[in-house]
C-alpha cells in the first residue's frame, strides 16, 4: 500500500478550455503533487468543474465525514465565465482571493473559488486566467514597467505599470491559424507541422507588417505559391504563421512600440513572436510560462503580487 | 410512360466543391432540362467524376451499344485541378474549349472535356472556374472593361480589358468568415445567421478600412461587446461580415478604385459587397449570376465570348 497522500493546505486549480490543472499545495507555497486532465473544451463547463475537479483530487481529500475544515481550492480561467463572476475593470492589480467569489459543490471537503475575469470598457475587451499569468509574472520580476505578451489561442498584449494592469488588448491570432491551417482550403498545403523555415516566417511577417490590408489575399498566396511554385509545407506553414503574427504586429504596435516587452510562453510559438518582434527591433526577452499560472495563484492566495 | 429524354447535343457541367451542376443543351444554345446534385467538399473528386456524371445524366445518353457518337460534355470548376490540366496564365481571354482536356471516362457515350483553371505568376494567383464565369458575364455585356468582383467561399477581383482578362487577385474572405461564424470562440455569439443589422455592418466596414491592421482585435472586440455590452447576435454576424469585407476593400482598393465595378453574385453576400463599395462612392452596379456559368459554358463551347 502506499502512504496515505497528505492532505493539502489548499489547492491551486486552471480551469482551462482544454485541460484542467490541479496543484496540491502546503501552506508555506511548496507543491505536493501537480495533476493534469486533458478535456475537450467547453467539457469541464459541461458537466461542471466539480466532478472534473473530484476526479483528479479526490483521493487527496481525505474522509472527514463533514466534520472537518473543507480545503480551499482557488481557480482561475474559465470557471468564472460559468459562474457569472463579474469581471474586474481596468486598471486593476490582478485578482486576488479577497475578489475570488464562492461556487457552489455538493461536496463538503471542498471550498471552491474562482478568480474574476478582467475587462476593458473601451476597446471593449476581456480576459479570463491571463490576469494570473501577468500576476506570476510580477511576483518573479516585482515592479516591471512594461508590456506581457501572452501568445496562445488569444494573444494577450497586457501593459503593466506600478503593479497594476493598465491595459490590454486581445488579437485573434492563434486561433486564425489553427482554423486556416486545419479547416481551410490551405490544409492540402501547410502539411502536419513538421518542418519550418525561418526565411519564409520572417518573409512573411515582413509582407504582412508592411501591407497588412492585404492579408486575405496573402493567404490565399500560400496556395496558389504552392500550386504554382511547389512551396514546400514546411514553408508555407511558416508564412502562414509569419503572416498572422506580422498582421498582428502591425496593429499592436501602438501596444509595444518602445516598450520593454517580455513574451510569457514556451516552446515554438513565443520563439516565433520573440524573434518576429526582436527583427523590429523592439527590446523583448522571454519569461517561461509553464510555472506562471501557478505562481500567480500563489500570489492570489498570498493576497499579495510582490 | 413518360415521353423518352431527347438526346442534348452537348452537355454543359460546373463541377463545384459543393455540387455538381448539369445542363442538357440543344446546339442551338437552349436548354432541354438541368440537374443539381449536392455534394460534400471534395466528394466528386474523391469518387471520381464519371458516377457523379452518370447519376446526374445517364437516363438522356440514351443506349448506342457503343455504336453512335459519344455526347460532349463542357465542365468547368474543379476537374481540371484533378486532372492535372494546366493553367492559362493571363492575360489571356477566358479559356474557350479548344483549351478544354480530354479526361478518360469508361462510359463510350461520354467524351469529358474540362476547361483549364487560369494562373498569374506574380502576384501568385489561380482561379478555376471563376474564368468561365468571366466569359458568361462578357457574353452579356460584350466589350466590358472594368472590374468583376466575385464573392463566394474566397472573393475575385478580375480584372478585364478588350476581351482579355488582365489581372486578378483573390481573397480569402469568405471562409475566413464560414470558419470563424461557425468554429471560433465567435461562434458562440454570431448565432445562427437570421437578423442582419445593417448599421452593425456598416460600422465594421468602416472600422476595418480605417484600421485594418488591427482586425484579429476587431474581430476579438465581438466577443467582448458580446459579454459586455449585450451585442445581439444579428448585430454581431453583421458586423464580423463588415469586419472582413471591410478589411478586404481595403486591400483590393488598387483593384477597384476609378474602375466601373460588375459585382457578379445574388443574395445577401452580392448585395453586401454592393452595399460596402457604394459606401466607398465607387461606381458599382450587380449582375445576377445565377446562369452566368451557364452562359460561360456556352460561350466556350461556341469558342467566342462575345
Amino acid at each position: 500500500m502506499h502512504e496515505p497522500m497528505q492532505r493539502p493546505d489548499w489547492i491551486a486549480l486552471d480551469w482551462g478550455a482544454a485541460r484542467l490543472r490541479a496543484w496540491l499545495m502546503r501552506a508555506d507555497g511548496s507543491v505536493i503533487d501537480t495533476r493534469l486532465a486533458r478535456a475537450g473544451a467547453d467539457e469541464p463547463g459541461a458537466v461542471g468543474v466539480e466532478p472534473a475537479l473530484l476526479a483528479l483530487v479526490a483521493d487527496a481529500l481525505g474522509d472527514d465525514g463533514g466534520s472537518g475544515q473543507p480545503v480551499p481550492v482557488l481557480c482561475c480561467g474559465l470557471a468564472g465565465a460559468r459562474q457569472a463572476v463579474p469581471f474586474v475593470a481596468v486598471p486593476a492589480p490582478p485578482p486576488s482571493s479577497q475578489a475570488a467569489v464562492r461556487i457552489e459543490t455538493r461536496d463538503p471537503r471542498l471550498d471552491l473559488r474562482a478568480l474574476p475575469g478582467m475587462k476593458q470598457d473601451s476597446p471593449a475587451d476581456v480576459m479570463q486566467g491571463e490576469g494570473t499569468i501577468v500576476a506570476g509574472a510580477l511576483a518573479v520580476q516585482p515592479g516591471f514597467d512594461g508590456v506581457f505578451c501572452l501568445p496562445g489561442e488569444q494573444t494577450r498584449w497586457v501593459h503593466v505599470s506600478a503593479g497594476e494592469i493598465v491595459s490590454f488588448r486581445t488579437f485573434m491570432t492563434g486561433e486564425l491559424f489553427a482554423l486556416l491551417s486545419r479547416h481551410s482550403v490551405l490544409r492540402h498545403h501547410v502539411g502536419d507541422g513538421t518542418g519550418w523555415d525561418g526565411a519564409a516566417f520572417d518573409a512573411g511577417v515582413g509582407d504582412a507588417m508592411a501591407r497588412p490590408q492585404r492579408i486575405g489575399a496573402a493567404l490565399f498566396g500560400i496556395r496558389a505559391a504552392g500550386l504554382l511554385q511547389g512551396l514546400s509545407s514546411g514553408a508555407a506553414r511558416a508564412r502562414l504563421s509569419g503572416l498572422l503574427i506580422g498582421l498582428e504586429l502591425a496593429g499592436s504596435r501602438p501596444h509595444w512600440l518602445g516598450q520593454d516587452i517580455r513574451v510569457l510562453g514556451t516552446g515554438g510559438l513565443a520563439r516565433a513572436y520573440r524573434a518576429a518582434l526582436s527583427a523590429q527591433a523592439a527590446s523583448v526577452q522571454t519569461m517561461d510560462a509553464d510555472d506562471l499560472t501557478l505562481r500567480g495563484l500563489r500570489a492570489a492566495y498570498e493576497g499579495t503580487t510582490g
